[in-house]
């Protein structure tokens, strides 16, 4: 390298920062926001502790051979505009964003925020592609009705997406389900939506491969979104989230599955939930940006050496 | 003492708790609201930290002799309900639970919480005594007319407070006040207003005893409410707080403040912006726990030994 | 659900606190001693934060379809009094709080604390129960004869309570035993009691459900105390303890554990060394707060949705 | 220097470490004992924190020209061993190993551990000089007569020393005493056994010089022992402590307090209740270590350059 | 604000980041270099870190009404290459980067990084115009001349601008000095040279805007350089530093420092030995980041309104 | 045990210091440098505190039986002096300090300090006992040839001790590599010169002693050196280290690889790049501490009860 690690401004691996999603294949970008969260909130600097970590990168994926930035154009386009005091204009604000950048044939790498804000990329990728299968890593399902009476936080989002037709439900996996609920059958909205729900339990001390080989054959090859909720990952890999359930994924799952989605025709990804205040050693951030790198490993026309 | 220190359920000072206002002279209760917060969140785990810090505290003020126990009827009524995901819902719930704990006769001394909390507050407490003149502690003025386009954070409780008649306006003082700004003449709406405003600069390394008998001058005996936005402190008392400005007061001037209230018609308080999680020492929640104690002991009402 | 989740006086998963285990099935109940720590102390804050992560906490178990509170009464009946500077007066206090609550007919579901506690809580359930089968989770066996010349501290618990005839020797298991010992070999005073030690390497990158089915066979339809000592995890997992040991069992197996004794007659369980400050996540103690409420899961009388 | 700060065992200040006070002039003396604590334990790794930090220190104070090494002959001679599960046991523990540093003719220098432990120091004191005068710097009297029922722990000390008539009454003075009381008049019986009792109140913003100018006349020319809580201070300062009181001295006067000793027949001096744990920065426990060189520096014999 | 506060790549308040410092008047720039510490190691990310907490800050200074964004064309340039296993030659690197942004007649407000980084940028600085006068503020002289036979690291950069001519000696003033000294007489070498020396002892409890106004007098007209070491200021409100020393500046001197330095003939400010992770707050970078800001605010031709 | 585990001075496991190899069989030995790191410093604390969390360790092997004091004369030896300001210094400093080690017929074992120490350690290695084979755990090969233009850091030892004939590289396997890369085949190198290398992926959810049997048959009768870098660790079970790389090995498989070396001629061991501080609570270094205390376990001549 010709700098020192901890020269340059903080932007995701150290990419060019630019304006716009113009003339890119691929955009990492940021949404800062965290007030969907119902427990602790802090995602709103995930995006920034994200691209201070990822200074640790490096430009291949020694592990699979992946060689994204001599394959595709890709920039950090810097923040998408939130408004914290206000979750449904941020919504808004976050639609609008997404329409530009995907109206532009760029795949969106998103770097959250709570998981709220996957309901308006989601919003943004639909109006492009149609309704889209999803990969979706979590422990949580996000697919409540409602809290507190309100419709938008970070336990609804894939509800509000089946209410207005933007997923394809028979090409939606959720991996990494756990933890108490609030009603004695906690699958059944998604059973009913023809989600497949991979609880964590189904997961333990067990490769992730055959799974997704299984995936695979389910998206087919119609388009596909990511949303990675870094609390999938069991809290002694990601202490620094805002919700988070004991006896989840572990990291090499986490790669597992990632890996497992070369070959589908991902049209967008975000790794949300970071919250760096509950993990000081930066860790967290750090798994958060691996992730991310690893998303845009997996891209359509990625090249491998 | 008949139990050790940790014993015990986290209440105010270990209070009993109750579930209303009913029967008390003064009454600890939680807001625990951050949603209204421009930088760092986490004070909506402010009481949660004040109330378990406070099991340190005696019942006794062995400095200025006050027996607040001794005198008054109080206990911790837990916290009123908040909605983390629409600010102007928030104020409502928090309006009408204060409402009802200021319509019983108590005197509420409020464990925030962001700064927002006090505008509903300040409505419930004007519903009752008329405008009241305010002792307000503070690195910001916190009247700002809106951020984002939002008219409700925490940067505008006192100019909304303003516009619905809350203040007596020629018995306001902001103390502490300092840091950049977004406007060359930060103090401009406030002057005009008629509050005073005393800057940190003026405050540096000075006893606050002959400022306290101006403003002990300045609110007669008609209401006053005191509003301690614990960032009106120096962060290296209060570190744990979500928009800390440097250069601030010392603690001996925050209990100069305070006891130099002694004899005002104090008809409630409250202790904002404690965000635990920037002070793992607690020393920030305890800091809030002596503060909110030094304001029981200057209620009306209040017996010396 | 009706309130947010950061409202609220801190009970576990906040319960309804109540002075007395009068009318209760089982109980919550915390015990905040730690001088019985031979290294970092800290566990006195076990019960307290443990207290406040539990809001995290549903009601419904949603992998074993559990509902304990369509099924028994439950409460937070606080903590028991303890004195820290003595350790044989808060044994004797421990062993009469829990006299009371065992004569009810309660089961207590403890929050340490050192694992000095399960000695005299081991004394008051055997005093109702005769001697009771033990499944006990640790890095530790905890039945050392002495450390200093004293005989009661947080390695002992199990030797006093062998020798007072307190548990059906025939009927303990311990599982997760690891790390460097004073003695060659370390397991022969258990052995010779008749316990099964299960050592941390045979539980390695394995599932336990088969152990468990043995421990089922082994207990029989007699007593059984379930005593989990936070170290038995691996610290990844659980930092936040005084005494951690590599190499540790997994919170995975830990739930397979606590399932696994579904059916047994269970008359009390703890969960024990979870020292905050040594976590700043709160994650151990969240942690904690899952154990102790998969324990409550699998209590006699619990009814599967 | 001919090695880097952070090479070479931890001794206080990289002195030679050895087994006995024989032939010593002075000796730095661990004392990792904390059961006494009534709040926040941690206070037994306080020796090796501060043996830590102490590397920053170099042989000469630059302030006041004092060249302590090139006077006394100084070294580290470890920590008394202690039994934490029993504090009357470790009482006469250390009271056993400071009759023999104490019968050497040595000057211990007390590095703690709670302040319980000075009780017994004293004991060992005052068997060589009689009752002696006292320079206490603490926010706390620490003149309980019992908590839950005993008479020994760190609330207690100096009232059990009166009983024993180890202090020369008269020559006792108390600085920075604050903070919330049991009692509304709690210097009472300090004031009734002769002890002047200066609270923080008294020394805000103002330099400590006069009064240690009142102290060398009030302790005249016969043997004075300095305790020095680290709680003296202000939790900004000290944030590592057990039971933090808000609005302490400062370093500044701290030194003052300790320079101002200069002249005084000086035969021992502790700093206690540095509890690491509460300052992962480490500078409380640099703070302390700086406390006790400044110590050092005002011993009997010690030359000025 | 338009924007959100988290939201946008992190550059010092959220400047433009331009690649040169061609254009400007002023430019803030980062020299993560750490390799210098003799201590704590960390300041490397000082600058990463000063960013982040810069986004707190504002556009105006409401205390002094300076309004440098509408005074000067203001750009964040990014960091200097460095070489940490280097120091030579990342002295070689700064230097080189220093002569173009002096040469382009931009005033740099440097983002340390370690002391070290002071004698390549005044070499720079002297090239363009010739020996500077120097306002010093730290805990330390940095006049050594060699530690474990190394002429360069953080203890050493005056001395070796003195050797090479690039101070005006009667121009220079260190303010803040304390500590322990490998010395006795540690002031010597720059008494010597004609330096004021301001030790700390002279600052405490009281205002130094006397001494300002015989700074101003001392440094004339001609080129003036500020160094401010944030470990001048007392660890309490810097504790983010990796050589602290006790009883330190507080913040408020270090404000009438910067402000008393309006009028002179400022040619470049630096801010060094920020490490953050010894302030998990983020207390330390956001003083660092006032402090930069203020040194803007008293550059030459900054409008006050 | 006759003292308590806090009490003493922080030597390894309490061994006695002594200042040199002369009479031991094996020397505990540290090597405080951190200069060679690429991202974030602190390794140079690394001895200090895994010396301090080595008191939990006691004198068995409770799981191999190993006894090994019983066995071998060992020592802690204190650390060799670096100079963190030149790091080819420090190597000469680091190979004169190892020749007197080996020299003497002692078996080093070495606290780190950043993997730049290996190279001048197995240069004196080598001039013993000649090209030695390795047993080397890291996320990283560190056979990088050089950055920023230096030759000399942690990510080139090894290709360093080819260079030198250092190596038996048909006997050299690294075990747990992975992260991205700066060349899409990062393991050309170590291909090509005979090195076998085990990726992490292909340790996943796997025992490692089928591995480690053909390691023995690798290492023949011959010398062997054991070089563990800590971040072959994932980190959630060493988050404080300077280069995290996520999905690494677990501590079971770090104590199979250790286990499996039992029978081998080891020649010497390293543990290495601990850097405490993004690890508060301690357990990264108790983590070193215990490998440390394994390798001992399995040094030639060690016996088993
Ligand atoms: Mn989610
Ligand atoms: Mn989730
Ligand atoms: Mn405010
Ligand atoms: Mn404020
Ligand atoms: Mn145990
Ligand atoms: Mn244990
Ligand atoms: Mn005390
Ligand atoms: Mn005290
Ligand atoms: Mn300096
Ligand atoms: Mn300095
Ligand atoms: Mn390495
Ligand atoms: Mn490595």
């Amino acid at each position: 390298e010709a700098v020192a690690r901890p020269v340059g401004i903080c932007s995701m691996m150290k990419l060019p920062v630019q304006a716009s999603a113009a003339g890119l294949d691929a955009a990492f970008v940021g949404v800062p926001l965290d007030t969907g969260t119902s427990n602790r909130p802090g995602a709103r600097f995930g995006p920034r502790q994200i691209r201070a970590e990822s200074s640790l990168l490096r430009r291949f994926n020694g592990s699979t051979g992946a060689a994204p930035f001599d394959s595709l154009h890709v920039a950090d386009i810097g923040d998408v505009n939130v408004n914290p005091y206000n979750l449904p204009e941020s919504c808004r604000l976050i639609r609008g964003s997404y329409q530009h950048i995907v109206g532009s044939g760029c795949v969106p790498l998103t770097l959250g925020g709570d998981h709220t804000i996957t309901y308006p990329i989601l919003q943004a990728m639909a109006e492009r592609h149609g309704p889209v299968g999803l990969v979706h890593v979590d422990a949580h399902t996000d697919t409540a009705d409602r809290a507190l009476g309100e419709r938008i936080y970070h336990g609804t989002p894939f509800r509000r997406c089946v209410e207005e037709g933007l997923l394809d439900c028979g090409r939606v996996i959720q991996i990494g389900i756990r933890g108490s609920s609030y009603d004695p059958d906690p699958y059944k909205y998604c059973r009913e939506q023809g989600f497949r729900v991979v609880p964590a339990e189904e997961c333990w001390m067990r490769s992730l491969a055959p799974l997704m080989a299984e995936v695979r054959q389910q998206m087919r090859d119609r388009p596909v979104y990511i949303s990675f909720d870094i609390d999938g990952l069991d809290p002694a890999y990601a202490p620094g989230t805002g919700t988070p359930e004991v006896a989840g994924l572990t990291p090499a799952q986490a790669l597992e599955i990632i890996r497992g989605c070369r070959g589908l025709n991902i049209v967008g990804c975000d790794l949300v939930e970071v919250a760096p205040m509950y993990d000081v050693s930066g860790n967290t951030a750090l798994l958060g940006a691996n992730l991310l790198f690893e998303m845009l490993c997996v891209l359509p026309g990625v090249k491998t050496m």
